[in-house]
């Protein structure tokens, strides 16, 4: 079918259905196709997946999954396709693609996310794609719709897009994904740090040459976006306590890939994760089977195994006993750790981490990249950027990045003399 | 040591510590002993149980932990024996017993909390004395101060103290658990039933003969406090979704204990739940081994079991795929869903559920009761009761309780078949 | 021209307007004659008439005024209009009328609102109206639209239209004027009584024969709804420190009326309030030129009257020196307090009050009545009505009104002497 | 009476009093001198005086006045107060002290504040702290508590003090006053620049060396504050708006002194504006007999004056028929606009104004002044400055400073003919 001919009405709900949101307040569903994608088996999977990984331990009340995280971009994108700018630029088929791709875009992502990307070596925006693609709930929804839309969302993942603003409105400096993440972050964490003036910026979009820009008298609004991406990066998401935390579990995945490779006789059924130890091609399913219940009960089980490193770092893992760390300079310390680690009894490759955390609030792409700078259309119709445009996002920008270089070790060899101070 | 001369000052931290909440902001903590329980097994568990069971499968966003809830109880206690009233009428070493009994309150819980009780006849109450009296890293924090302190706190728990007021504090109509749980569990479902002015109705608290009272110019703010618990049981607590899902598990239970009786062989290595389903005595250590995460994995393991009815009920659970609702009158119209139910082919005993429930938003106990109506400090000194102060009050109390009955049931035998609508 | 070939199309403007408000967010603009009717001298006369009166000597925050609630209801008026249910059973004309009438409600009010009417026997609903008829700018504005549009907007004040839920919109139990109210007056006097939840009522909201019902599954939010009216009524409306600052300004009214009659030489020169002082009919543009700002400033010249009385109650207004209160139950109390007033050398006429403030948080009128009770769409499609429906709203109907009889009387005759606690 | 064994403990109020406040929730009186100070005719006058002038022309809500704010200075330099860090190095006659400052920062300003001293050449901090040191109700009860109490606190508010740390905490670069009117201000305007993390700021800081200084911990908490001032003054104090309405103020200020001069005949009875006028020395009777509703009353009346100009500059000013503006480069653009200006009629002194807003968002004085930087107290112990520790800030403070250069102008010598758009 002719996707111009396409038309959203004949999905549309006898009633439109409501999600409440602590962040939307009401999340609404006007279209079939949406509703059903939110009852497939892979959209429900990320209710097992929190948003923010190890954070919830050092800011308890952010407990929250990517599955509401995923609503919030849904409903971004809808709100979004209903300004007058964005919805005189997309037809109907558009429209629907790109509201399928905020709600999905998130689908591939494995258990503590990044740290599970880093410690095992997936790549959850290429597992999202294979997800649409390939055999799934999520794919047969789509493909009921349209043939091409499992292709076209993908797509939109993947950067691509008959127009720049699609992809834009999903994954660039000023997205959908961003918009929802660092409002829902900050209320869930419990901190101001990321609030900003949402229903602002979106009265300030226009489109220009199908790309999104923004005008001049938003810019204000939008430098406050900046620096509460920039905070929320220091103050919550590079919080070194949820550092320690990730880094406690990609130890246990080194170990396990260690003693795997060793023939070690696993007491506990590791099966769903095997896969990615092995690190053998798996399919959609085996990926999706693991999610972060059966992460904690693996490592709860394996609290038992008769391996003295496995089971002290499953124990620390579940019972909150984290590494301690200090600020440091440079390589020439981190061997005074190790040393000390030794004294103590203990592998220095599994109990010293050495940890370089580099924020770059903000920052801007080559040509041909899909996520170039924030575009200002100036009062005189001309296309300017961000940083030309606003002297604090310039000097962010230019500025040296603030390296935060920090030592991950233990203070006992027994965790259970540690305090917790 | 003499109780009265127990002093806080020994155990004060060098510098207050602080944890981040959604809704008291910053939760302080002055005294090493409350700091070290934070640290325990036992509380770090409750990071995995949800607060309100099944419900965030209708309020997505309601996600949080009874662990943040039980430090936002202790953090209200704290607020409360910062109270001039409560500060004058309770030495130091009552002040730590009723702060511990605040966080500690709710360590008892099971998966899905009430469910789970019912399903396994279960008591959170009880396990929640045993923990604090038997083999425990809690047992040893409190004992470490105080040999009495695990007795003492365990009966406040037990609502039994050398003061009402201490119950009262934790466990009464009026108590910082309710404070807690109505102001977080709206916050995170993201409505604004559950809101009250809980900083007037404690300027407002005064103590009488060891009791809380209340001044009569706080009566106000106490109904709306008693509104909020009554519409937060209606849209929130009780809403027939929630109440879906908490049926599907129980189902599973039921369907478990079954099969566990006839002998059936598990596929599923469910050693955990086994001491629950055989209905022996068991150890702390083995109810504590379950939390929400094994539950979760065992119920996605038994997706495969052979048994059809096990294996479609934890797909079901699994999945969102819950049972629909209707309102109804009677048992007869039981008997009509229950027909329907085998014409498709299903055991009616698994597919049928009458479910009737009450609410009763403000219940007042006879004498002698350990929590009993809250009381009012009349003008003139007296003390009348809430219910013959405020007429609003007095109305819900003696108004017909608001019945609820509702049939849980498939539409059709296959759930891949039923639309999500 | 004919009302039902109206088109709003022709009055858009090229980009929509907004302004910022506390409450809404962004108040949306659209259409010229509302952005020219906000321009008017008598919706901006509304900036100096505050919302709550003498509220602000007790809620010191609750400093708003009544131009920003008429923006508040327009906006709450718009947004019904662009909800489906609505839409559909207006025509454009209609819907104007409507958005007119939300934003004109309140232009007849004077200083100090009720009191202000109690004082002067002036009528601002009939003030209103005469001010939409008559020569004025808002009548240009109406007018240059459609001939008849000021006398329809009139009628909707005036409880008269076509269709009874155009009047319902603006004035009945559940209407824009209401819902801004009661989430702008908590908002500003900073307490938490009057939140309710706008967005779920208005999803449940339906037509039916031309009439507004509210969905069965609303009645919930309603009764918030009408426990956040009783509760600001109670804690803020009615506060007795606002009531003694109203009687201090009706007896400066009453002993203004008594020196004219006497024929007293006035040393300020009042002569915005004779034509409310001598009681005679006066124009639209008398009534105009009298707003807070003027009744200060001559409130503030004539602490300086020859008059003892209206001196020093002047005095007393201007710098917040109230007058005492205590709880009575008859009149015989009252009478005391005349006795003691007149040893102390005061005359009891104008130094002792005897109110009686009654409350009746939600009354149903009679057949026939403009404002009837709030009707309930049952699931079964029957109308029933909300005390019918809601067991608490019920209970309220029925309870005997809370009577709250107060004397306000002074402690000493000299206010300087009198200490403010 | 030795300043170091003045106790406070003397005037505690039997039991502590609270006001309801939208910012702060309560705002807490345990002293009676401050109780006092409430109730006095100075701080009483303040709720006749706007926060924020002609703000509200542009942010309908933002109606609040100073009186409000200086509850919320004092109740925030209270808080300081209650810290361990400062409680340790104040005694109690200071905590008084600067209780009082905060509390009277802002007694003598005037009607639209930097407006009217930029018209009539008035000095608020100056009047401050005649009304504190010279006859006044203010000035009675300090000097009732100890005869040194009005010199010392009109010392703080000259910058003076016996430690830097109690100047700082009232008026500094992170003071108690700019806490409160940015969370103020943000909260009664409706927009979220303002909101920054009070808590974690005043959590961070220390003294050293009779000095605020703030933990390293608390630099992003800081910069985010920065940045709330710098949004908030762009966004809300400096909008051109607001501007407009504040040149009209300042125009007929102008034409009142130009007239005054020419010994024109007034028909309104100025009498409390003539000392501005005539720039003669005048007692603070005189100064505080001025507040906005006496201007408002003034220039009410003064659209009937004779003069043209003066009456259509009030009729503009009451009417909020404002002068139009446009961005502007250099000053031969305004002589454009004064041609066209005389063209239409009318003189270019009163119709053309050449404005341009200069922001510093962050300033650091030299050494000597008295608000120097913001100090930080480093993890070494040493002291650095904010804008060494911070490279946002620094960008900030070496940036080009934002020039903002507008003209005022009126598009028709009729403003009646001006379309409000």
């Amino acid at each position: 079918m002719d996707k111009n001919e396409f038309t959203l009405e004949q999905y549309r709900l006898h009633e439109s259905r409501v999600i409440r949101d602590a962040i939307h307040g009401y999340i609404t569903f006007e279209y079939l196709p949406i509703w059903q994608l939110i009852a497939t088996a892979e959209v429900q999977r990320l209710r097992r997946i929190k948003q923010l990984g190890g954070t919830y331990m050092v800011f308890p009340s952010a407990e929250h999954s990517r599955f509401t995280h995923s609503l919030g971009v849904y409903e971004t994108v809808r709100k979004m396709c209903a300004l007058d700018e964005i919805d005189k630029h997309l037809n109907d088929y558009e429209k629907l693609t790109v509201m399928c791709a905020g709600l999905l875009h998130d689908i591939g992502h494995g258990p503590f996310s990044h740290t599970f990307e880093g410690a095992f070596h997936t790549n959850h925006e290429e597992m999202t794609r294979r997800m649409i693609l390939e055999e799934s709930e999520v794919h047969h929804v789509l493909k009921s719709v349209h043939e091409d839309l499992p292709l076209d969302v993908a797509n939109v993942i993947a950067h691509k897009a008959s127009k720049p603003m699609i992809v834009q409105m999903v994954s660039s400096q000023l997205d959908a994904d961003r918009m929802d993440y660092l409002l829902r972050d900050s209320y869930f964490a419990g901190v101001t740090y990321g609030e900003f003036d949402r229903s602002r910026i979106l009265r300030t979009l226009r489109i220009k040459d199908d790309r999104i820009v923004f005008k001049y008298s938003g810019v204000q609004a939008i430098e406050d976006y900046i620096l509460a991406r920039y905070h929320m990066y220091y103050q919550v998401y590079f919080h070194p306590t949820a550092r320690s935390y990730e880094h406690v579990f990609q130890l246990i995945a080194k170990r396990l890939t260690v003693l795997y490779e060793q023939g070690y006789h696993f007491q506990t059924n590791i099966q769903y994760l095997l896969p990615f130890i092995s690190g053998e091609k798996m399919s959609v399913a085996e990926y999706e089977a693991l999610d972060e219940n059966v992460i904690y009960y693996y490592i709860g089980e394996m609290q038992n195994e008769d391996d003295a490193i496995l089971s002290d770092l499953c124990q620390r893992f579940i019972n909150r006993h984290l590494f301690k760390y200090e600020s440091i300079n440079d390589a020439s310390e981190i061997e005074e750790y190790r040393k000390k680690t030794i004294e103590k009894g203990l592998d220095p490759d599994y109990y010293v981490v050495d940890d370089e955390a580099i924020q770059v609030p903000y920052k801007h792409y080559g040509v041909g990249k899909h996520t170039g700078e924030i575009e200002i259309l100036m009062e005189d119709g001309t296309i300017s950027t961000l940083s030309d445009t606003s002297h604090i996002v310039n000097a962010i920008l230019h500025s040296k990045p603030k390296i935060d270089r920090k030592v991950f070790f233990v203070r006992n060899s027994n965790w259970r003399k540690e305090t917790d101070e």
